[in-house]
């Protein structure tokens, strides 16, 4: 007769779930770091976009609540561990199917009522719609031209990005959940194409 | 005579911070990543201790505030862009100096209100006499040794440390601001170093 097993306790589970998490330090993106040296990763990513969120606090929109804007940005892009970065100018045709999958997988690590939170917190980001997830979205935007900029052109040089391709995928989700930090990049990406 | 400029804008001071702050993600720790591949860095370290916090809530002692743990998480290493990683069981002795020296001057490229409000958290975190202080630098001491299980021994085997020197170093310390994360801890580590 087998001895018997204890079923694993909550602090199991929120470990394993931990320990999965750190695959997301080996998950690259198509951007690079604002010296140029090397891909960004998505943790470092993650972590760079909550001190985003901390930081331009002030330019967040009345009613947006910065403490659930980091909490979204800290889980944000947990689901690339499976399904990998999907570079905003490359092709993207699985991705959602993908990322559904993931977060499926990913969160049922967790004790039942944890991940029915985070998984929640997980589509309001993925959905857009309220303003803590248009804000949040819109820093996910915003950082990367800021690194394209700093390292002379970066994702958009590799994919041959147009400016109005960055205005079309990137612009028009700034503008919407983040106006002045849009007005502040705007010109900095037209004379970037204009006279690189 | 000279073209009158303008000052820079907190926007433009905001920006400048985030950017300088890009530079942790070249910082690296004596930690290896949980699949031993590479060290880990302090920025992606930063964004696994939020995760830590955010999870791990539950084991928080009464009265911890865990939005402002991670807050204070978000920003603990950033002084390393001057500093450097202090390795647990390396040699610190002008540690302390260079991360105040470097805490005056990354955090005064902020908005005057700003740079105050983000040191006092800081210096919060660095005191370790408060409750959300307190649990905060339990998962900072608590996230490398469930890293050197993962991957084998990792830091530990690299500076022959012992045992002892794992429960006084980073044991009490874990113990005194997540009793239960220290439970569950201290017998693996004590299996690892009689059976490795
Ligand atoms: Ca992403």
């Amino acid at each position: 007769m087998a001895d018997p097993v204890s079923p694993p306790s909550d602090l199991d589970r929120q470990m394993a779930f931990l320990m999965e998490a750190d695959r997301l330090k080996s998950i690259t993106r198509a951007t690079q770091l604002a010296d140029g040296s090397r891909d960004e990763n998505s943790a470092e990513h993650s972590w760079h976009l909550t001190l985003f969120a901390l930081t331009l606090a002030p330019q967040a929109p009345p009613g947006v609540s910065i403490d659930r804007v980091i909490r979204m940005l800290i889980l944000h892009d947990i689901v690339e561990i499976d399904a990998g970065d999907a570079p905003i100018y490359g092709d993207t045709s699985t991705q959602v199917a993908d990322e559904l999958a993931a977060a499926d997988r990913i969160f049922a690590l967790l004790p039942d009522t944890q991940a029915r939170e985070f998984r929640a917190l997980w589509d309001e980001f993925e959905a857009a719609a309220t303003p803590d997830a248009t804000f949040a979205k819109a820093l996910d935007r915003f950082q990367p031209p800021n690194l394209n900029l700093a390292n002379g052109g970066g994702s958009w040089t590799a994919y041959n990005v147009t400016e109005d391709q960055v205005r079309n995928r990137i612009g028009s989700k700034i503008e919407r959940g983040a106006p002045t930090l849009w007005a502040w990049l705007g010109p900095k990406i037209a004379k970037f194409f204009t006279d690189p």
